[in-house]
């Protein structure tokens, strides 16, 4: 099936069997720049969608030295002993740049790369944030379509990644490191408020004091913001993946979660808001890629920045002018 | 002057030379929906540009009860007395529907309103909040060419306008009320991170101990925070607008806030920011505009939001049919 392009119909065939190299190929399909195969992937989609959004979906952010893949290897080896089939993709719009470790992906998760019932995939950013989200979420749709139950999407959070991934997850968890108080400092803005819960990690040996005074101090901190699910109250755990302690804590919060969620009925508003929000933004990417192809819009953009900026013209006229003249 | 309708160029003269009943007049014509006003407001405004840009803008945020409009006028009597001329602004995108209270500021701040060197103006909400921010902007402008030093822009804090303000001043305070530890929780989303500082209101009588506390608290919290200006590290004061406490010290935090954001140019660049935002924002707006105006785009849009509603189409997919269709 490697060499010969298959049929949508086939291809679809395979996923929904849950064919894992038919997976990999509708992937790379997406991910392709062609225009023959962004119109296979379409039809594809277009071919699975009925069989789309029966997972779970948990977003997993924190900074570089965490232990993001020690706890999702932990995590997920832990689900799969629960029955599940899970899948783990990575946002990295880093990447291009800087060719990001996190495409080590299946190196770093050795075990679980391993396991049949898990799916790794790194999404290696192409261009535009904009553009790895679209393939994020259609890379979550294939999984699901192939039967994987839980899909993880690490992001390393880097600049707007986050609030990308928290908009196409239905839990979001922040990875924080063990020691009290000083830790709190240089949360990047606006990552807590996003947070159905805080795990601290590598909560063991002489960690573990440390990282009870910061479940402390986070369970405080959290207070201080809006719940990010409505009628759920962020909740702040440690585990330790070495000592593999914690972990069934987190997936039976994660149960609890759902059980409020679906009483609220806040599951499906937020995937509800999710889709339009994909659609919305969509829109305006497009426009902004309509207003960037024409050269013509582009200097006149420009032309007008300059002007804005030396006090020539008031940004309200100036976006008048720009669309009497480009529209 | 209140019943012919003046030229351009002697309507800023007037304002130029500092005249408040010029200036009500053009911030009137800057609300107005119709066209030949809109058309004399533009030239209004583009005839006083170069004469903007010289004052502080100050935004002012709290919740209602905080005590903002005693604050203000505690604040504004005492920036008098240091010789400077003030401008109140109100942003209420709510007070189209519920005839808000902030629109009772004349009444509201008595002393501050029958001062020479004080100017207060309500920007009564129109339709969008766009709307409001457009008018708030271009009324800043007004201000300046009239000669106001220090512009404070008012709001009680509904939905988006703390960001709408955060984005058009150069300092953005925001009044807590005292109480330790359980007013922590409640607060805006987002709010306390655009915060160039906190002032904790009515800390007299039995709240002063309790304003301590709350100073304290709030000092811990705003770490959990990058700050708002880069090289600002935020800060929280205590005030009592009655007992005239701590009102001398708020300004000197921001004599402070300026040395520090003039020498690290963060001042210069966030004004660069702001112009160059409300640029995209005008022409964001406008082309939704454009959508909404036209019966064809509205409904394919509704159509389209129902279909992904129901699965049957991707967002992403949906967004394309309607750039197709609509562009």
């Amino acid at each position: 099936m490697r060499n010969t392009k298959p049929s949508v119909k086939d291809l679809s065939k395979s996923i929904l069997q849950g064919d894992t190299v038919a997976l990999g190929r509708a992937i790379t399909l997406i991910e392709s720049k062609k225009p023959s195969d962004q119109k296979f992937a379409d039809a594809l989609l277009k071919k699975i969608l009925t069989s789309t959004g029966k997972s779970l979906r948990i977003g997993i952010t924190g900074s570089p030295g965490v232990g993001k893949s020690t706890f999702i290897e932990a995590f997920g080896k832990y689900l799969i002993l629960c029955g599940k089939k899970i899948a783990v993709l990575a946002v990295d719009p880093s990447s291009a740049k800087t060719k990001g470790s996190i495409l080590g992906d299946r190196t770093r998760m050795e075990e679980l790369s391993k396991d049949a019932n898990a799916f790794i995939r790194p999404t290696s950013s192409g261009n535009s944030l904009g553009g790895v989200a679209d393939r994020t979420r259609e890379t979550i749709l294939l999984c699901e379509a192939a039967g994987y139950e839980i899909i993880i999407v690490e992001t390393v959070g880097v600049g707007q990644s986050e609030t990308t991934v928290r908009n196409m997850v239905d839990f979001f968890l922040l990875l924080q490191l063990a020691g009290a108080g000083d830790e709190l400092q240089g949360i990047k803005k606006g990552i807590m408020e996003m947070a159905d819960a805080i795990v601290i990690t590598k909560a063991d040996g002489e960690n573990e004091k440390k990282a009870k005074l910061a479940q402390t101090e986070f369970q405080h901190a959290l207070h201080l913001f809006q719940p990010a699910t409505s009628g759920w109250t962020p909740k702040v755990l440690t585990t330790s993946a070495i000592q593999k302690k914690g972990i069934s804590e987190v997936w039976k919060m994660i149960e609890s979660f759902l059980d409020v969620a679906n009483s609220t009925n806040a599951f499906q508003k937020n995937r509800e808001q999710h889709k339009l929000l994909w659609f919305q933004e969509n829109i305006q990417l497009l426009i902004k890629e309509k207003i960037a192809q024409s050269k013509k819009a582009a200097a006149n953009i420009k032309a007008l920045e300059k002007r804005i900026s030396k006090g020539e013209i008031l940004p309200a006229r100036a976006a008048k002018e720009f669309i009497k003249k480009n529209w």
